[in-house]
């Protein structure tokens, strides 16, 4: 088994701080990302979408999409559970990794990706205008997380789960997005501290 | 228990068509979608991000996101499965549904709301070269699509899964975003016809 991994981006990343979550070691097949390294091979015919990550098993069977390979993990060592347990839980897991995939991790991504010098060659056509109403989407989405986060220690509830890795590698990419973080959104810092000091968060 | 409902708009639609594949029956609260009663009572209060499907449970508990409120109904009433059963199963499901919404599904509602005269209420700023972009990157997808149902019956395999009821509703929605099939992808054809045919579709 072996884990095409994308370095810094924040999907590839995802993958790695779950695996760091439930212990289990995966070798890794660095890929230099900004050398457009995941549009050529090995990557290409692995993955025609060419994206990252991409996992190979032993038997030469691909898996694509981070939260997939996450899915496949929790459910070759359920434990800890990072999907939740119950029927309510798992709804929470999956409800709050929705919203903050959409309201936040997908609008810093589209934010970084439309506006970027760098990423003009990515994302074609890069479309400023779309960059930049990325922004205050990304902003207002902030301002209900941390409400919410008011009254819930972690995203879906009492437990760390795959939304708050999703949560954290977001707010990790507002800066390469020239996203500020806003002032007095305490509860959302409270929760970023202990996300952030896991060790997971280093993977 | 009961389902707020947005009509023919595309989650909704999804969250019902696979109540209709598990046999579920939720009683639905119809919400004027159209008329943005999805922004007032009754569903602005139980869901601050204003979307719909909204599921409230009986004791008040509110569950949004149409795959969450899926999963819920998933864990509930496992038979028949729709999430897939073994790991590979979980994961290939995962990853077909989310490269559906990602590469189809988003792209075909993008290309609607920043493109349609009727959405500039409801997409805030509408920039129509996004919405323009978006066209051949739905088409993009198709073929892929249609190269992938050369060897496999249903989006994730042998079996009719959550992928392809997102991939229905993606397909279905090409319509309103003025989107028109491309010839010669008869394996996308084969699986559309095979899909459209079950009776969850006019759900």
């Amino acid at each position: 088994m072996r884990l095409f991994d994308g370095g810094r981006a924040p999907n590839p990343r995802r993958t790695r701080i779950f695996l760091a979550e439930k212990g289990i070691d995966v070798p890794l097949e660095p890929v230099d990302m900004a050398g457009l390294g995941h549009r050529e091979e090995p990557v290409a015919s692995r993955n025609p979408l060419k994206r990252l990550p991409v996992l190979e098993l032993d038997d030469g069977t691909i898996l694509t999409e981070s939260i997939a390979i996450c899915r496949y993990f929790e459910a070759l060592h359920p434990e800890p559970p990072l999907f939740g347990q119950s029927p309510l839980e798992i709804a929470r897991v999956e409800m709050w990794n929705r919203r903050l995939e959409l309201g936040l991790f997908n609008a810093v991504a589209s934010a970084f990706r439309h506006t970027h010098p760098a990423m003009a060659e990515w994302e074609v056509p890069q479309i400023a205008a779309w960059g930049e109403a990325n922004r205050p989407k990304a902003l207002a989405f902030l301002e209900f997380f941390d409400e919410h986060l008011a009254t819930s220690r972690f995203a879906a509830g009492d437990t760390f789960s795959v939304a708050d890795i999703t949560g954290l590698v977001a707010v990790d990419f507002m800066k390469p997005a020239k996203i500020a973080m806003p002032d007095g959104l305490s509860h959302l810092g409270r929760w970023y501290e202990e996300v952030a000091a896991r060790p997971s968060a280093k993977a």
